[in-house]
């Protein structure tokens, strides 16, 4: 495998499609929103991605069966005649932070892919990592074009979640987030940053869920939260079971450096 | 040389080959294993992988010659007329851990010459990291395909080596023992990891034998074993002083960083 | 986005033009000169230069507007009719330290791109890190050919700023102020190095002007230099406001390896 | 430049002309070997090789002039009709000791050229760190193929220094001192490694001069190695006061890590 490549199970038709992702990051907030949205909508998966950049490994899955690393792509499709459709784009990982080349690569073949289903559009969502809480977590905002803050601003209204525009000019959104919004924005694409406020160090579903109030006033729709904090108990669970196995490992002498190792934890 | 590259020394015509991966990883488990493998079968080599992608270096051989990292590619024909022909790999290293791309590189070639022997299915063999052992080290199993299961315990019955089933969904199978499975997967391959469990940081024969009487097991074949320790004893000295002569050498003040070495010590 | 990009917003016609580069780097002596440079000159961003090997995440600009990291090429007309014109590149930042072919695609993009508006001459900016200061920051000077040192001596005298000629031999210019002149070499372009004299971290508006200074006596023209300690002054401000953001996010807890962050400030 | 590129000053003819290099490794013994021999031999630069894997940074030398980071190719023609003439690489510096798919491109550069002038043999020289000498520093020996250390061995009869054939199995050879011998093996080349005892931290004339004296023995040549102390020494003059530069620099509060350092010394 030399670049970046997507198996495509179905080849849907699609309504002005709306592009979101949500891939692992700060509190796994975008992941979580994503899974979540996912389940809700009953979205379809018609799509794998594969990168040379994803970690050289496989994932244990249910059943004993392994996967290589990968992103996948569903789509919705809106029964409401006049409603816009949804391609939604979650995974295992992302490029490790070291590899930027691998990113760009990665986040061009996700738009060149998308643009082919028509989309114009694209929501972002992730984590902002913040020092301390006071109350729900905030959604910070930030978009492609100046004139877009007024039109999304006009679609937030009553939003349930207080969303912040961001004015700290010289921040930076690193990874998918931000480059499918700046990389979009080279192909006359547009769209909308939103990231939810986050300790980042836990499965955050209350940020999660504050991102998805947002997203889902952004594109007209209503779902249900109430499985969100249980999916957040499971991946936490999960994640817990990883580290302590890393943990009782590392205990243990490290093997010779230029061995590689066959198997370790995940996350 | 500008990417991985295999020399064929001969072109064998093979009988629905099983290709098995015993590289460098953690205990040397697989390397042992499949070393003692191709001892016992009498497999011939047939073909030699280099990868600029591995380290830029020459390891000194018998007779004061040197030759580059590479692995190297065996086969066994089969005497039994209805019985299955063997492709084995192993070789000096794995490409480095931080060089994902590499990985999958040097995966892909492996992958795009077996294939052209007929391979269907593909075992893969190494240690798993363990913080201590009970008794003989137990085999952990995965699949590509979820009705591989039932498959392959059909075929370890009577195994005399317990093989665990692995549940531990999040784990991961790091460099060639899990990419030749992913990525085997989707050109419509199948197959079995069989890692042995192992304290990891010696060279260990014990584990490789686990591993290998599952193996055997799944190939029908026998093979003698009494071989296998006294090839861990040998492994274990050559390594013991190389490390001897690093460390003297680490004991003198580091020459300036931006000087190559043109000389250190390998493992 | 597979290689180091340049967008064109025009096409104007140069007369001889002089490639000047100010990028990020000790002191942001090249940066702040370039900047300021180009807003006294009222130069006017005819080209943007995106690459892969920039990091992999947008900045926060003015309006909550997300921007993709970028250098920019400006242009400027000389009005005297027989001066010559300048072409200036600046921007976000330069490839990272420890990708050298990064830097290598990205500053042979940049000489590809000027030659064709006839750039033969280039002028590097930037900043010379010194342990102590005495006085007026000085300009070290070094040149493509041995020749230039006696035509840009002829130029530079009566000089403000005191320039010396580089003879640390052994010394080195890195990234962009250095390969500039090096590549550019090797195309039968020609230069100088202009650097200031700085303690390195901090905005060095007093390093800029000294480079100012050397680089518009060189190019026959005088500016302002009353804006540049205001900028200077406005550069930290902004940088100090990221840092801190960052110092306390960087008191919680770190989040798990694996995940790539979001969000985090830039500088 | 995207790729390792050969700038050729001059086409010579060449009479089965032995390929020698000596790059910059441990105790500085190949470069110093080689340099001295281009020096006696009066042997004349012919091509300089560029590449995107060394450093982006350029050099400044004599007269404030710059220059890329860059190996460079002599040839020495042989006088005695029935003699063998000589090509020698040299240069500045290695690819970074983390970047092994560089070094096997720019070795794959130079076996590309060399074997256009007919080169078939080739004798790498460089050091060998050991943690004490006794004595002399003796040369270690290693050959791509297993029937040449008798021809060497006669050739190397009564030479001044002793010569060990290297019998440490798994041990390396790093850099292009190794990679040059295993990928011409690839080639159909063949050739020694001649590796001088070296403390390593140093400037090691002494060994460069023990290295000499094996390769000009293998060649049947005879050089005054008079000059080659009095060249060390001012390597080492050179090397220690650029590193009291460093070192009064480091002294000083490190710059914000995301800036790149635009001067910096070498070495």
């Amino acid at each position: 495998m030399k670049e970046t490549t997507i198996y495509v199970l179905e080849r849907p038709e699609l309504r002005d499609p709306v592009f979101i992702e949500g891939l692992p990051g700060i509190g796994l907030v975008g992941k979580l929103a994503a899974e979540h949205l996912i389940q809700e909508l009953n979205a379809v998966k018609f799509a794998e991605l594969y990168s040379p950049h994803f970690m050289h490994q496989v994932l244990i899955k249910k059943g004993s069966v392994v996967e290589l690393m990968k992103n996948e792509f569903y789509y919705w499709k809106n029964p409401d005649e006049n409603g816009r459709d949804v391609i939604i784009i979650t995974g295992d990982q992302q490029v490790a932070p070291t590899d930027s080349p691998g990113h760009y690569e990665v986040v061009g073949k996700m738009l060149d892919f998308v643009s082919k289903f028509g989309v114009r559009e694209i929501i972002t969502m992730g984590g902002y990592q913040v020092p301390e809480l006071q109350g729900e977590p905030r959604v910070l905002a930030a978009v492609t074009h100046e004139d877009l803050v007024g039109r999304y601003q006009e679609k937030l209204k009553d939003c349930q979640v207080e969303v912040i525009w961001r004015e700290d000019e010289g921040g930076a959104i690193v990874g998918a987030a931000g480059l499918l919004l700046g990389m979009g924005k080279l192909r006359s694409m547009y769209g909308i940053s939103l990231l939810g406020e986050s300790l980042g160090y836990i499965v955050d579903a209350k940020s999660a869920k504050s991102v998805l109030l947002a997203v889902t006033k952004v594109l007209g729709l209503e779902i249900d939260m109430t499985a969100l904090e249980e999916r957040a108990r499971e991946t936490e669970e999960i994640l817990r079971k990883v580290q302590e196995m890393q943990r009782a490992m590392l205990e243990q002498q490290m093997p010779p450096s230029t061995q590689e190792e066959e198997d370790r934890g995940y996350l």
